[in-house]
């Protein structure tokens, strides 16, 4: 009783970018083009692939006639665009021209939603317009789908997540083969995990934007990169890898967006998680979003979090949607900002703690240090003390909290390297996940 | 811009069985009214619930006010209709009532949907209405989304899912316990994992229903019950769990469907899992989906996949997916079985075996087993030798093949128990996740 597909006109499909990703939806575009039809109802014509330079070089499935450089002109005879180009201009104001014009767009920009999604979302709705990302966020990962819409009837209470393949590539090296921070990086960028400038992995500003894109999805509430609360993985030392395992602990750098008294709060930072933790069977360059809601109870996603080829799938998958919708009828979910609830600032979480220091290995040093615990209502969940190494006058104390309000366990840190028997205060890592 | 939820009239919600599941989607339908309204656009309104007994003893969220036996009539006076009855009728001449009343249908029912999904599908189409169902497989994941609209753009190799809470909490208690499988059993019935009569579970049934249902989906092609090759985990001792682990294996009962040449292949049955395996740590009544595709690599989900809380959040997704279509235009995924692909008897299907076995401890008995996988072309991947208990005349051989045709398989095995020197054939089971 439908109508054939070769019936409907085909969809017009730009591409903005012809990167990597780019030209892994090129590839699906082209070489699946009969699927696609079938699932979308009308085939998918791929009219132009924006690039900078028509003259690159590029791979085989990329027909050179497509390439264009006028990307203005190009979204504006396309149903469907698609955003590859990433950072915030041009690829921000081709996305509003393309919705202006009335097509749907699919993009993997995780910094501009982060920074800009409201904009974005409110001209979609104007438009009437899908605007879908799930490439954004994880990758190949079924993530964004998942939380606008199968937790849609449930409460999401906590979001923590492995968002940044190269960071958990370099943590994970470091505590397989003992490598430290830069040898781990050199490593991960000989071996492409890595760009030759790893700021924004390393120093946590693409997991920020995921971050606060998951938060907004997760809490039906705005929340933009300047309410993440960020701290990257470059303290991280050789010695603080071994002492996590020697602890029953690897060091993860995590999302984390939870919902608590009073508001949501959102962050980045490198968290001790249980060995026990599904996270903590995360290795090398995978991604994993680990979530808890009410009534779900916890659920993670696991998979690929970068590469050419699952993001294209992610894409692709998106396309498809916002193609069916164009043929059909109808829209995915809108902006959910109804709840509106505030974001606090992270010394307003409440975190468990481990804190290692080295101490003048004399009795009642231990008194000491729980004494300004006690002090500042921080309860200690474990201490252990060892000689440290040749020395017959220090020691190493590494303690873990129970949970307690973040402010209270900073000016517990502060209060504790004032004490005379305290020599240093070695590392101060939260622990997640338990 | 949008016209307040209040002003859309409601939406009116008819329950179908009000057992632990049922309860709970009132308890949410009831306790997050607003929340569901302000993510549908319009309040959902709980006009009944039908029920086999209305003098039933009832949790005190349910309004005894809205129980009802006359589940025909509720259904017609319903938008959205939530089928939690379970069997085949009367849910399936219910659902069909409802949908070709005009109304959305949300149902948790895999076995109704393995029996006679196209049915089902079929009515919603001429009807132009939505058929849900995430919560018929694995429980609170969110899979068959990701599976039917992430991955739409891409190409699924093979599905492997532990879909069956009850067998994963039994195989895992005999694994860290040593229990044997009555025991286990026993055990699970205590704590209500596992029914009164466990068959359904521990048979492969319940599992064989939900790989039709994700075997649909991924392949794009109709797989009902019966073309699932089922076997249940009656067979196995808390001997092959300990010779498991001793060779680096975990034992998950497994539904798995897989693209091979020719077409698909479908099955339920106990298989010996790498230690190293996403889906070997996933203990007790966890389940997790894990999915190969082309492009998007490997994925795996995980989550709870039964319980009355759990449940109830993936109705609920659904509920809100329908009900917002309703209130926006539009429909979710329809049926997609355009690719058609030959479902293949399980002998088709290429498999790694173990074997165990116990033989005559002599020179040369090695050469002779050996010999006959070669002659079948089966090709080992390791064999593992030792003396059998106190025995000085027995030995107990392990032997792992390479990937072969199953029937190749199966032949080979019934020529190694002819042999003279083999005194038993003690365990074969299958290899998969390498």
């Amino acid at each position: 009783m439908s109508v054939p597909v070769t019936a409907r006109p085909p969809l017009r499909v730009a591409v903005l970018g012809c990167g990597v990703v780019g030209t892994e939806v090129v590839r699906l575009l082209t070489t699946q083009a009969d699927d696609l039809a079938a699932r979308v109802g009308a085939r998918l014509e791929l009219v132009g692939i924006a690039v900078r330079d028509t003259a690159t070089a590029r791979d085989a499935v990329v027909d050179v006639a497509l390439l264009t450089t006028d990307a203005e002109k190009l979204v504006e005879q396309a149903d469907v665009v698609v955003e590859l180009m990433g950072g915030i201009e041009p690829a921000r104001s081709l996305l509003l021209r393309a919705i202006a014009g009335g097509a749907s767009v699919v993009t993997a920009n995780k910094a501009l939603l982060a920074q800009d999604g409201p904009t974005l979302y409110a001209a979609a709705d104007e438009a009437g317009v899908d605007l879908y990302f799930e490439a954004a966020v994880a990758g190949a990962i079924p993530i964004v789908r998942p939380v606008r819409e199968s937790l849609a009837g449930d409460t999401v209470e906590r979001v923590l997540g492995i968002v940044n393949g190269t960071t958990n590539y370099v943590l994970d090296k470091m505590a397989s083969e003992g490598l430290d921070l830069d040898q781990a990086v050199k490593e991960a960028q000989a071996l492409g995990y890595a760009e030759a400038d790893p700021t924004a992995d390393v120093e946590g500003f693409d997991a920020a934007a995921k971050a606060a894109i998951l938060a907004s999805l997760a809490f039906h509430t705005r929340v933009s990169l300047d309410d993440v609360d960020r701290q990257g993985i470059t303290g991280i030392s050789a010695d603080d890898v071994l002492w996590a395992s020697r602890t029953g602990y690897v060091i993860k750098l995590l999302a984390i967006a939870e919902r608590g008294v009073g508001g949501v709060q959102v962050r980045v930072h490198p968290a001790l998680v249980p060995e026990a933790h599904p996270l903590a069977g995360v290795r090398g360059a995978y991604n994993a979003v680990f979530v808890e809601a009410e009534a779900a109870g916890q659920l993670m996603f696991y998979g690929r979090g970068a590469g050419g080829q699952p993001t294209a799938s992610a894409v692709l998958g998106d396309v498809v949607s916002v193609a069916r919708h164009r043929v059909l009828g109808g829209r995915g979910p809108v902006e959910s900002r109804y709840a509106e609830l505030p974001v606090l600032p992270a010394d307003q979480a409440r975190t468990r703690y481990q804190i290692r220091l080295d101490v003048v290995d004399r009795p009642g040093v231990l008194a000491q240090v729980a004494a300004v615990l006690a002090g500042h209502d921080v309860s200690i969940e474990t201490v252990r003390q060892s000689p440290l190494g040749d020395s017959a006058v220090s020691a190493h104390l590494v303690i873990t909290t129970h949970a307690a309000p973040d402010h209270a366990q900073r000016a517990t840190i502060e209060a504790i390297e004032r004490l005379d028997v305290v020599e240093r205060v070695v590392s101060v890592l939260r622990v997640e996940g338990s």
